[in-house]
């Protein structure tokens, strides 16, 4: 089934609605789950009824449907307790390595996993503050999944049957802080603000065989002011989503909501299929002549976001963002 | 003021209580919030009412008064949106580098933040389960604060404003995977895993002079199965709270809830005063005699920390907590 959280003037959380295949109607999913987060926390239980939910939606049968305007939307799940961002995709570190001469030291078998915050997630379609082009604003397009609560010590198959949905996310990157930041070493603060979701997250089923040791065996597309910027596909992942809940899972439990994104989506074959952020196409770009050509983010520039399904219907809807000078007190 | 969550069988997120100043009685907050969140995202409106509520419990004329049980704490904020550590004490750090002649590269006036989850925040006397003694169980007594909605952009000064809480919380801390952790650089998974708090939350005016600066000027206590192990000072701290919030906010907003840790309180007197962590005691020993001597947590081991107020009371209650093996299904 696909989900989605409606704007409404007096929650955070938003109000949880169930999404028609097709991305068209959509139904209240109050009288199960008020929001994503109190499904999440019950899911076993109330999951099997809104699956009902979106049977009759999809045959035109649901009672009080209307139409899904994805301008609405807030994230799926619009705060999280938990968001780690890994990056899965080590072909996108093998070129930044390549182009800047860096080392990151890396234990083989472990995935990098970095911890953010989870209460700014943005909607699909709000523009995007930021304060300065000095800042690099660069943009990563990335699978993500959602579990409901994973007991510590978790193996990776036991983690995966938690995965309970994928969405997709756009991991906005201010470049300009991500080298202090990084060679400090304690994380990533004003490097990585607030995340961009996709309007709608989907059970995995709804993937059918595009979901395959978990990972998106799709193509991201991603449009930058209505160009094509890139295509990569999410099978290259060095790491499923599972074994990467399962390291997490470690010496913690993880709560009811935790989100995990991939990390920017890469392929080997980038000079076919381009890149899913800019930071890896200026490292293209300063690998073949010696300096990157493509411009970081000004203002006013759009992103797009999306991924079809085999069928060529869009899975999640689209990420669509104008990015826009931040205003104090606006 | 001071406030507690109680455990509940029903809800993730407690149930908000209001405690004397004596820790030794206690009211229920549920006609004003009826959780710590909630009464956070509107603090302004509902804190008055609990604080009237607080002033008749201190004077033993509140309706429906019950005995303070700190173990049926969990932690003043169950779980948060977004939870930040920072290593504010540069004692501690500059210990940690000439011991093991590490160098960490550090920007001046840029404090050390590092991103954690939120989803699993502990009350102050639960059984602490960890995996195993080889992952070097350690510990950090630190102070923190809690704050309501903080906009983008905010000035220091205006940061401190929304400093609504004051607490304190033990950083436990897995130092076998730390230096690999820190040496990837994208930030701490398996190096800090769930972290423990104090009974009870105090708004800052609780503190009297204490509260200065955006620091807590007051001695952290911490003993070792019962034995003295330091009492560092948190007014050492080279940033206030409301500077770390502001260069947090720098280009995002914080959610109310928002929580920000001290690091490890460490004071210049180590010798005189002692430490917060075992780390910094080991590395003094390591910098002395030229090799630790203090071991790592073993299983059965308990820790207390508290924090003592000018009249000698306690202000934020204890937390003590016993470290014991994980128990797979338990």
């Amino acid at each position: 089934m696909k989900l989605a959280s409606l704007k409404t003037g007096s929650t955070r959380d938003g109000r949880l609605i169930v999404v028609s295949r097709d991305l068209a109607r959509a139904v209240d999913a109050a009288p199960v789950a008020a929001t994503m987060r109190e499904l999440l926390e019950d899911w076993d239980a109330r999951a099997p009824r809104l699956q009902a939910l979106y049977g009759a939606l999809n045959a035109g049968t649901a009672a009080g449907a209307f139409a899904f305007d994805p301008r609405q939307a807030l994230a799926p799940l619009p705060r999280s307790h938990q968001f780690v961002d890994a990056s899965a995709f080590l072909n996108h570190g093998d070129i930044m390595e390549r182009a800047y001469k860096l080392t990151v030291k890396k234990t083989p078998g472990i995935p990098i996993l970095v911890p953010r915050q989870g209460d700014d997630f943005r909607g699909p379609h709000d523009d995007y503050e930021f304060p300065a082009e000095a800042d690099q604003c660069d943009f990563e397009g990335e699978f993500a999944v959602i579990t409901d609560d994973v007991p510590m010590g978790v193996s990776a198959a036991e983690a995966a049957r938690h995965i309970k949905l994928v969405t997709l996310l756009n991991d906005v990157s201010m470049r300009g802080h991500l080298t202090r930041e990084l060679q400090m070493g304690f994380g990533l603060v004003q490097a990585k603000p607030a995340t961009i979701f996709a309007p709608v997250a989907v059970t995995p089923d709804e993937l059918g065989p595009a979901w395959q040791d978990g990972r998106v065996h799709l193509d991201m597309k991603v449009t930058r002011n209505g160009e094509w910027f890139g295509h990569p596909n999410g099978r290259e992942m060095d790491w499923g989503f599972g074994e990467m809940i399962a390291h997490m899972a470690y010496n913690r439990k993880l709560g009811a909501g935790f989100v995990l994104g991939s990390g920017t989506v890469s392929n080997k074959g980038y000079r076919e299929v381009g890149s899913a952020c800019l930071a890896e196409r200026r490292a293209v770009e300063t690998l073949d002549h010696g300096a990157a050509q493509t411009d970081f983010l000004k203002f006013g520039e759009t992103l797009r976001f999306e991924v079809a399904g085999a069928d060529g219907t869009s899975v999640f809807g689209a990420i669509d963002v104008r990015f826009v000078p931040f205003k104090a007190g606006a």
